[in-house]
């Protein structure tokens, strides 16, 4: 197979980023598409998609199945696979989950890192686990085919949904806490959960997820990649960089805040540090698979390990969430 | 004083229950005026509300601040206080607060059943007590005037309100639990906190609260007000029939369903007995204020004690809050 997939990308979207993601050879991304929106405003970003879609056909499309990855290699374009990191599309509404479904969605966090109508993120003190509608929207999405995603839950809730959902979920972007204790991170108990459920965990290059920011070492990162393949498998693992390339400080400012406080807050950042950390130089952006890939190798991976953790795992998940 | 005031009620409003609530001597009421509706559809409720100020200027004004039940006394009027049993309509936006405040919100739910963004609710299996959020929404409320309400909410979110909040919270309409333990009444541990921190609690009229529910006795209601008395004082204590007067059926299963379930719920009623229960035949609508009056006498409260219960408590704490 040997697809290349990077299971979450919030870049400011350019002709330039979707070359760089072909130059990367990506043949899928999993794209954020809503932070803090409702229905209308996903609305409207799906519009602004669609003009990306037209205005570089030669490069990108919308990815609504794991075929599309196999007809994106075939065509040497990048099937782009449309996610929420938050359910504010769904409002409070069940009916609205065919409907993102249907404008593309295949896969929405149940929650951003505070609480959320469905579950508990991690930056809340008190994890309650998923709620009633919560249990409704994940019934809804097994049985349209919408990935459930925990990246930025709370561990409770991460559990529950794992539990109470019918097919495997996913974490597209988090390490593991044994590496380093960040917030977002997961324990080894969590990640041995998810791994027994058939689950994915796509380890992120953002910074603040890193052991050492931005001057972790890919000795490093890759060694932890090592001991968490011994953790879960090494074909639960895959890539989800968490990557957002040339986007602004502010950008960064409202994922934080949305319009939920009056006063700032800093989230995984500082008061003196609160813009987009600066990436690690061996991944500035996706053309930094290449570097895993050497990377993966010297810590002992076989050649189909790493095709596994560079793309071809996401597909199987894909394949399997159909 | 002697002011006469209903905390809460939900009714198919018309000429004809607006007249009822005079007939009553009713100088303020506490009126839901949204359950489920966002920004949006608060607007329009309030459109409705508008017109029913014009169309029944004889009868009810929208009141703003205790001075208004003054003023109602004197013209002989009801004052009508806008208030929501979710905070649906500030959806996820700490801006809103101040809009709904402008709008006429004087009173606001941190939750219905469920789990909101601000708190958690009585039918859910686990209370992670008040979100970020919530504090934020706490703090905004506080500032402008617009009263917590957590009648509908669960035990450790209302403890929560009742800490953060630097000013008296309300429990508009529900019962003690020693006296009817249904999922919506209240513990005396908790009753003890609201009214150590000078809160307020409605009694509720709405039979799913009631022993013996619709077959409650007027004897059995005033003898439990008298042993709500000792535990949190007699001033503490006023009415929010939770009259819902005229509605169809169709409202209570809105009322419990929403739109975050494609199956039904039931919510304190049963599939056999889905619909609005049968009022006690003392309290058929707010005249029954009157056999409220007569019945308290009955079980020893002082003349001073029953204004205080039948709405001069009310008035007192609704002063304290502007």
């Amino acid at each position: 197979m040997n697809y290349k997939i990077d299971n979450l990308q919030y870049c400011k979207w350019s002709r330039e980023v979707f070359q760089i993601n072909r130059e990367a050879g990506l043949d899928a991304v999993h794209v954020t598409v809503v932070y803090h929106e409702d229905f209308d405003e996903f609305n409207s970003r799906v519009d602004e998609w669609n003009t990306y879609f037209k205005d570089n056909s030669d490069l990108i499309f919308l990815g609504k199945s794991y075929k599309d990855i196999e007809k994106a290699q075939k065509e040497k374009k990048t099937a782009i696979f449309f996610g929420f990191q938050n359910c504010s599309p769904i409002e409070d509404d069940i009916g609205l989950v065919e409907k993102v479904y249907d404008l593309g969605c295949r896969f929405m966090q149940l929650t951003y890192n505070n609480q959320s109508l469905l579950a508990t993120g991690c930056f809340e003190n008190v994890d309650s686990g998923v709620t009633n509608f919560g249990k409704e929207v994940i019934k809804e999405m097994n049985r349209l085919g919408i990935v459930i995603d925990m990246s930025h839950s709370a561990e409770k809730s991460t559990i529950d949904a794992i539990n109470i959902s019918q097919k495997p979920i996913a974490i597209t972007h988090a390490n593991p806490t044994f590496w380093h204790a960040a917030k977002r991170n997961k324990s080894d108990e969590l990640l041995k959960i998810l791994s027994q459920n058939e689950g994915m965990l796509g380890l992120s290059l953002y910074p603040h997820h890193l052991k050492d920011g931005t001057n972790c070492s890919i000795e490093s990162f890759c060694e932890m990649t090592a001991k968490t393949a011994e953790l879960m498998g090494a074909e639960k693992i895959g890539i989800g960089s968490d990557l957002c390339l040339n986007q602004p400080d502010t950008v960064v400012e409202w994922m934080r805040n949305g319009t939920w406080a009056k006063a700032k807050n800093f989230g995984e950042g500082t008061k003196k540090n609160s813009g987009f950390p600066k990436q690690p130089d061996w991944f500035i952006d996706a053309r930094g698979f290449s570097n895993l890939e050497s990377g993966l190798s010297k810590v002992g991976f076989s050649k189909n390990e790493i095709s596994g953790i560079l793309g071809d795992n996401w597909y199987n998940f894909y394949k399997r969430m159909n």
